[in-house]
């Protein structure tokens, strides 16, 4: 994007944008989970992160085939909010030693994540349907459905034993 | 936050340090919204943001309130997500020129920054839940709502003719 210049132009142009902020942004996660796995320490969350990077991987190729379906060269562009988010939660996840409390870290720092992921499909789901690319908003839905279905499982995840056994 | 200290050791601390990064998220939306006011050209969402901006003054007082009840100083801590999410939104904005085109790109850009709120104020409200400040729990989750209920608002906006017109 040039800095001087107005780019975006039309919907289709910032349709386009986005879908190349979301596909840096998956990336991004795919680089950042393992070392998501590698800190937890509830093998329910090690295994809930390391199902998600197979679903994240998914997610790159689906959105790999919404840029073909656009004869579009699959790439992104920077995503200053995904790289903030994970920055801070590699700063806070550095600052927790306990085992219990860097989980609920750990949590709560997917979470930023999914909810990211939800705010940029569920966009990319209404312009794509209001732009008539229906075979596009049907593949972004899937990436969605899965994102959603992430954040309620880490949701029960804080619910439940870790944050009282850490509290404890 | 020490760079070579593990500075966050209980839930209590972890709470604290997430209180303080939506207290710093919150001033800083704060600063954003008159700019997504002045840049936005549909009556109904330039009124939303006005809305917005009032609801996001509240919702500093109300964590003002928390602060007190836990007897701590009212300050924020840097917060690299938001920094990333409004840096991206004024990016993005930057390189639209059509109003339409641009209210759509603004309605984006707020649903972002409503999910990390969403986000961080469900994970306070379940932190504050299990560590039994009810109290705190009980206003955390009127912020909760009102973040929910906008991004509701963003979304209706979105589906709504703002979108269908800049396609036109």
């Amino acid at each position: 994007m040039g800095v001087f210049s107005k780019d975006i132009k039309t919907m289709d142009d910032l349709f386009v944008h986005t879908l190349r902020d979301i596909y840096y942004a998956e990336k991004q996660i795919t680089k950042a989970l393992p070392k998501m796995i590698e800190k937890s320490s509830n093998p329910q969350l090690k295994q809930g992160f390391e199902k998600h990077l197979q679903e994240t991987e998914g997610h790159i190729s689906n959105l790999d085939e919404v840029f073909r379906m656009m004869d579009l060269e699959a790439k992104g562009v920077d995503c200053p909010a995904i790289d903030g988010i994970i920055k801070e939660a590699n700063e806070v996840a550095g600052e927790v030693d306990d085992k219990n409390v860097l989980d609920a870290a750990l949590i709560a720092a997917a979470q930023a994540v999914e909810h990211y992921e939800i705010t940029r499909y569920g966009t990319l789901v209404t312009w794509a349907q209001e732009l008539g690319h229906k075979d596009c908003a049907d593949i972004l839905k899937r990436n969605l459905a899965e994102e959603k279905a992430t954040d309620e499982k880490l949701t029960k995840l804080a619910e439940s034993r870790i944050n009282l056994a850490a509290a404890e």
